[in-house]
């Protein structure tokens, strides 16, 4: 019996070669270019999923939260770094986690590093965030002062150990075609061997580079002078990707199983079983359409390719409105189900909290 | 001890007394208008906090899903509309919730009600949507040829029962303040009034108009030729409202508690702990920005009025970049917390499935 048969109501379905597929197509390019494969867990949030990255070689792992760090070091992780600015409030978790593993941090601020310095009770190891053009956070690559003091404030505190420069250079996420994202990437990439003269400078012996973002990393024929990628999205990919040119249809390996529940012919649109609480409030700017998600139809055991034209066009908490061009329109009836790859699949694994696999049915559980 | 002292990552907090008044006036103004007053539940999705709702003479809610149905039929309510097209696909959870409680649902095709005649075991209420300008869902209130059939079909059901029609204005939303929300407001209802003309011509005997939109029932001194009203985002308002002038400050009764991790005087922002997970992706755009949240500094026992000239302008996965313009940028410190208000509160307790109150700290649980 097709997995379709039995869904009633919203459902995030995962392909699994395509995962598997993904996976090692990073792996493999990590391998061949003598960097660290430290894949961004937060996407998939899975225990389950995490395992397929083993045989790939893969040892160590970043995460967005001491909670979920905390899960995947209970599920055998032991070197984890979490790639989210120190948050002082939480020095007793942390403490307590790198009491148990190897636990790297992101320190950006010498109020930070200070406070580290007086509470640490375990060995930690530091990453200084850099900012190389994403303006969310980060010390600015090119601002030599503030990079070495707190150089100078990360040596003299004696638990925090400093491994090196770390960024996320999320500007390549808005840039479109492969040039375009190839230059963002390379020229954050130069920003930090820069930065990183300033902490040789200010006294730093070991001083690596750790980049990552999933544009960057898939459309980059090589890394640079990187030590470490992190990306995380590419395990699943979504329409955002797959507008901007990052990835092909085929490699989207999620999408939200939605049932029609209205159809408006006049305007060519179906009304779906499916809103922000399924897909996330997120979209991707196309020109002048925001789209919520692109649309396929069940086919098999899985998903046909993108339907020509049709996306969706808004969400409130539990609607989604998919406007689809003719001839496919006529496809669609209402009580049937189309399938949505979503604008951002994070997001989406985040609010649905578990998995349907195309492959036997099973249910695959996340953190939350 | 504060509520605030204790709190380590992303807490949602609520303010008691403040829901309290917003459920209480609401109440009176349905009492005062001779109309009955079915809140819609999905803005608070909690059985504790859908207690609160009784003493003031509420016997019947609207939900948005089966499942929220059937969990606030476990917590004692009977007289349940689910306020979304019916999904044909769940027939047999709607039979089985039809079973134990009366349940309304959402008919908008002739396919819809010819499933349900045969179908259904149990009489539902059934009420025909109609669509008076929010392009989103519904029938067209001035195409009376789909009306008249769509009552025909409902009236031929054995086991359906029709009570009149529904409409969610959702274009009173991109209104701004009460002149132009009560205009939105009064040309659906008439709109309304025109299409129960159709329904009493094809032979329905009651016909009833239930109407939802949170701006149209605060701002409107009357309701005009409604029989029900359903707003639900009343009960916790939010910086969309505010800054449509639906609310005032101290309406609002949610704030999300964010610990601040990184400072930019250089922009005048700080980074928070506090990002899409936690407020979701939703934004009011507000002129030029796109508002994520505005922000207020912990008081006392709750929180103070919103910071002048402050707002969050973007969100990532776990982070928020919030603007905070000088002098009040002073005040905010590495380690410190920050309340949000957020941009659409039904979404945010959507994606933190629990509130902590400020009367006493405990944690208030919702459906999820």
């Amino acid at each position: 019996m097709s997995v379709f048969a039995s869904i009633q109501k919203p459902t995030l379905l995962l392909n699994e070669a395509a995962v598997h597929a993904n996976i090692h197509r990073m792996a493999e390019k990590a391998l061949q270019n003598g960097v660290r494969f430290r894949p961004h867990f937060k996407t998939h949030q899975s225990a389950e999923i995490g395992e397929w990255f083993r045989p790939e070689g893969v040892r160590q792992i970043t995460v967005s939260s001491l909670e979920m760090a905390a899960y995947f070091a209970a599920h055998g992780w032991d070197d984890i770094l979490v790639a989210f600015p120190v948050n002082l409030r939480e020095i007793d978790a942390l403490n307590g986690l790198a009491a148990r593993v190897r636990l790297s941090v992101l320190v950006e601020s010498v109020e930070s590093a200070t406070f580290l310095g007086q509470n640490l009770a375990e060995p930690v190891d530091a990453w200084i965030k850099v900012d190389t053009g994403a303006h969310r956070t980060g010390l600015a690559w090119n601002q030599p002062k503030p990079l070495a003091a707190l150089t100078h404030q990360i040596l003299a505190a004696p638990k925090l150990r400093l491994r090196g420069l770390l960024t996320h250079a999320g500007h390549t996420y808005p840039a479109v075609g492969s040039k375009d994202v190839q230059a963002v990437y390379f020229e954050s990439v130069a920003r930090m061997a820069e930065a990183r003269d300033v902490l040789v400078d200010a006294g730093a012996r070991d001083c690596e580079i750790s980049v990552g973002d999933t544009p960057g990393t898939v459309l980059s024929s090589d890394f640079g002078p990187v030590d470490e990628i992190r990306p995380g999205n590419f395990v699943f990919f979504d329409s955002h990707q797959l507008l901007r040119g990052v990835c092909r249809s085929q490699d989207v390996a999620v999408a939200l199983a939605c049932p029609i529940v209205a159809r408006h012919a006049e305007r060519s649109e179906v009304v779906i079983y499916g809103g922000a609480i399924h897909l996330s409030k997120d979209f991707v700017q196309d020109g002048e359409r925001r789209v919520y998600g692109l649309a396929a139809l069940p086919e098999g055991d899985g998903w046909g390719a993108p339907l020509e034209g049709a996306y969706v066009r808004s969400l409130s908490q539990e609607h989604g409105v998919l406007h689809v061009p003719a001839p496919d329109f006529d496809r669609l009836r209402v009580g049937e189900l189309v399938c949505i790859l979503p604008a951002h699949s994070c997001l989406t694994v985040q609010v649905m909290r578990a998995y349907r696999s195309l492959t036997d049915g099973r249910m695959i559980t996340t953190l939350n």
